[in-house]
């Protein structure tokens, strides 16, 4: 696989330079008085990114799965019960986590496709009047069918049952590329990594969490060292952290946290949801459908593109990664092999954009499926150029 | 602080420029079949440096700390006993770790500056006569003292007592550096991370486990998810993660491995005990000692080196660093304010090696310590320069 | 202007990451022995590239410019005379160096777009019966007309008059991105650098020099130091320059053979070819045409593109520039206004040039030449589909 | 050899890796509008660090050799007369280039040592009345000898004789590293290279043009193009190049220089000074002479240190290379065999300088040298530590 050609896969996403650099920094003393030079500004970038004034953040030297597990163990006793629903594959797995931690899952099943069932969240959380359910687990963005969720309505239907329990979003393919708001959603926790809308390499967990969430951890029973937020916390109170960190990543996230506030955070909102209209004005001219059921679900980090039935869609990944030397995203759990994956997170040009396109042109066609080349280009095209163009009128 | 400097902590080590590129590559698709290609190969590698042909190694995205709390979870239930000797700030931890996670801990305490009491551990081993133990803990080199113990003789305790006891080795700070023999020793899930013998920056936590502990896995009883050896396993059988992997960190290890096996293990090893040796030569020069209390405890990747009563050797440590941009090792815990440790481990040269005993020397004198300018500096140049001349004529 | 996007300038090129490493290594002495491990590698190589097995490679840290100078002043006397024409900026500009050097120029015209007039020079070198003319001056690739010329007709023409002049070429911008042949050509000087088919940075001058040439050196009286090929000789002869080389860069040059020879020169030159089959296809897709007045003498490492009548062909590259973040090259001299370049040698991929025929086409739209978006993208998809489906074919 | 030592070679230097990172750069179109955001930040740092406000500094993509070549070729006509001295090795260069240009040299011999002889020249400036001599050449500081002459003194000559000629000084290895006073010593023509005082990759000539030379410019009938001062005038007012720059060197440059003005350039000349009084601290305390016969020509950039009759120096510095992996300079001409020189210049620090000394030791004790192992060392630790100690109380 050549490493000239972008990559288009939903994260790990391709690095900027810069971010590659700030990464990859000589051994540093990490009990020296140049670690918190670092530390600190990077927790606060992500305050800043998470649009919170009162979260803590907390970084672990791990990845989200991790960031989840911290979740709950450090505010959820063994035998509680939470309540989620299973819209794709990275909801499915957190809710197989909670199970293996001995946590009681209210599952609630929605086809791969379509956004979290507020409606239903709300039904169950007015139902639960005793308060047995100690937190709600949402996913902002499932990966897997990029459907971006509403979490502020979810939001909306606990205070309308005005119930208290604790508010856990994964955020980790939407959080520094689409917009996210933990103070004004009333997030307790949310879960990120390094990997996504930060640019970086795998390799840090990356959690923010409200005060309300702080106040349960000493009573949290579930076992958890490498996790603990309570070692972190003394840590980061002593410059320093429990154990050895990624000081490298960490310089990395502070040069992203610094990347994002120069470009400016609305405007790097803008500019993947520039791109990914693009991408999704391509996908009509293809004449196909997106997972998402509906415009208000598209996700701008990546968009899962439904394959005519009858068609493997793994195909196209494995042709577009031997024939061109391009990585697009596979279809995972309920729609493999059923759609194809185009991420578009992360530092992406126009340019770069067109190019998966047309890649995707080229192997659609090699694969035989009835598509014009060139026609998902043009139309991309029109939306760059026009975005463009507006860009350049109000620099003026 | 310079990053023109070598370090002489223990760990993070100086890293190679080789394996910091390593590290730094291009956004690859983790699913590409480029990523095999890089995993087996490292798994093979540190195989062969743990010196074991049966050992299964799982790699994760983490630290030592999720290394010892992987040997744990996957293979221990809550309530189980295990027995432990607590000789520094390493074994602390895991002592502290283990009563987290609610097991029994029978804790064998030991002056620090000593090593492991395989004769204590020998006698409980026996005594327990109805196997209550599940696992005998044990840190092969403690960092915090520079002492390292015979991992061997535990072994030979275990077999005396004929126990069926698992044996859990933290070897974080001597794989890669120190003779170590996984199938040799019998050891059941041997610890280690990148950042040392490996030469990495930190960022995986690196274990092999024996069949015997495979074979405990699933009864093990305590909640994990991101450390689950059972996901890992199957993912790597389908040459893939459970969860997005350090790609760049594996391709490292990978490289690290091949850089070792390059130079020869043995002679790494040698290496190392020859650095260490100049040291050592020079900390007797200084007409100062070792907190190892005996020269078959001397570590060949720490030395830990007490200060006359009544100085705080912190403040070498302080001044090092801010005066002439060098960073020491303080001392830890029970040995706090009382020795100051120097890191000899990772890819260091003589001449590396030299600058810091120089640096060592000009702090020293500026604090007050009765010390000779030079005195330390030569007699490590006589270790180093013999030892040069015997490789030469070995070499010819 | 990002550096995200790939640049479309004939040269300096996109750099594989594997060469920019190469180039940025630690300072090395380059009167260690390890220097000639670099050296003699890198000549050979070169020399390989060139299809020659009598040439003396020479590299002079410096540009293409001073490659020139060193032919001319190594090898002939002031008041000398040379024959060459002037197609194109580069031939252009060789001429007027000529002129400075008190040299006697028979200057033969040709309108840019064309080749080398091989039929004017055998006429020239037939009517100089008493062998006045003492060197030819041919260009190989006029990068500024995206011309590539018959070099072996001017050899034919030579031995035709059995003229005895030297034999001087400018492959600047096609050796190692077009078949050349040193030796087959009969060529008794190439000229050559560093950024172009051997993508490294500017500031490697590399010349071959025939054993004919070499001959004439002594004689020679122009004066020179810094470009003197006796010190150079002498100089590696002992392993080492007259003065301080780029190590970097020859370690980028010896790396780059390396690589050239492992995708197989003839493979180099076919995928340059394939490219820019792509791009013209592209162009003729938008309905414009090249400067290059026939096929036979289109270049494949770069095409000038002649826009309509009164439209000032140098706004596309800026356009491209500020509201892209795309370099294209403009037109030079004769041709300047009249038409813009799409550089394509190097290390390109088919997913690459599609996202520079991408852009030229938004830039055309934006800037209302007659294009139809998509239109150019689709007859290139053409061509690299069917050349990926026939390499794919053949590697089975 | 160890890329993990330091160099010990008066040049090119220990790069600092921001330096490295500013070199190595993705390719960039130097016809574009952030080439001059580059291009002209550079000219006007070397501006500074050459203490000039009226210089006009020109920068080839070249070396040193190239930069002597282009302040005689642009001002110089054949059969001109020019005063030199001879008193090292790059001197003598100088002289010879000379000769090959067909320029006479009025040449005055100096022992190797020595320091530019400032009364021959008053002497030999009064005695020509009739101005003949066009320009005096002098070198700043010898590398090869280690002596730093008097270059404001030659000025003081010319102004005494009122002589019109110009003055050429070569400053390569001093400039950045010592203070150099371009319009307070009314030089002409200053040169120096990317690879000493300014810590880069070889690779650029650097001239400093005063206004008297310009003005010499257009009469000059030397031959160049490469090097001819007119294009490279005309090249910059246009924000570009007469041909491909070295783009990312160009940028080194200026990150170079404002690596140096936040240093501070008068702290830059200060820590010059204190980590050559180390090395001479130790060279005395070995028993050992400076080549340079008195205290006033001691260079702060390098020091070549005579051995005992009948001993070869260059042994020296081929078994610290393939011993202990460390690169120290050999002597050079009139001093080859009698001289071993450690280079001292560039962004060393006071432990990297002692490292550098504590290998000298050992070679020496190898071969046999009597000298005591540490002592060097010690007297280099007092002169840091003393320093050092002044610099804290300095910055309190």
């Amino acid at each position: 696989m050549s490493t000239q050609n972008p990559v288009f896969i939903p994260g790990p996403t391709n690095m900027p330079e810069v971010l590659r650099r700030a990464c990859d920094i000589p051994t540093m003393d990490h009990r020296s008085a140049a670690f918190p030079e670092i530390l600190h500004p990077a927790l606060e970038g992500v305050k800043r990114v998470l649009k919170s004034t009162e979260a803590e953040v907390f970084i672990f030297p791990a990845t989200g799965t991790a960031g989840w597990e911290a979740a709950i163990c450090n505010t959820l006793c063994a035998g509680d019960t939470v309540l989620a629903a299973r819209n794709g594959m990275f909801s499915h797995k957190w809710i197989d986590m909670c199970n293996r931690h001995g946590l009681k899952v209210i599952q609630i099943d929605v086809p791969w496709g379509e956004g979290l069932p507020v409606d239903a969240f709300a039904d169950a959380l007015k139902a639960d009047t005793d308060h047995k359910i100690k937190a709600v687990l949402a996913t902002h963005n499932e990966t897997a069918t990029g459907v971006v969720s509403d979490v502020a309505g979810v939001r909306k239907a606990l205070d309308a049952a005005n119930h208290p329990a604790l508010y856990f979003v994964d955020g980790v393919s939407s959080i520094g590329s689409m917009p996210f708001e933990f103070d004004g959603w009333g997030v307790d926790i949310a879960v990120t990594g390094s990997q996504k809308g930060f640019m970086l390499p795998a390799g840090l967990a990356i959690i923010g969490v409200s005060p309300k969430a702080m106040a349960a951890i000493d009573a949290a029973d579930l076992p958890r060292t490498f996790l603990d937020i309570r070692d972190m916390k003394k840590g980061y109170e002593a410059n320093a952290y429990p154990y050895t960190p990624s000081v490298g990543l960490l310089n990395g996230l502070k040069t992203a946290c610094d990347m994002i506030e120069a470009e400016g955070l609305e405007n790097v909102f803008a500019r993947h949801a520039r791109i990914a209209d693009g991408v999704r004005a391509a996908v009509k001219a293809w004449g196909l459908d997106l997972c998402a059921v509906s415009p208000d679900l598209y996700s701008n980090t990546v968009s899962a593109i439904q394959t005519p039935e009858g068609f493997d869609a793994g195909r196209i990944v494995s042709h577009a990664s031997t024939r061109y030397g391009v990585a697009f995203g596979a279809g995972l759990g309920d729609v493999a092999g059923k759609v194809f994956r185009i991420g578009h997170l992360g530092m992406l040009t126009d340019v770069m954009a067109l190019s998966g396109i047309a890649t995707a042109e080229m192997v659609m066609v090699d694969l035989g499926l009835d598509i014009t080349l060139g026609s998902g280009v043009a139309a991309a095209q029109e939306v760059y150029r026009q975005s463009a163009a507006a860009m350049a009128l109000a620099a003026e």
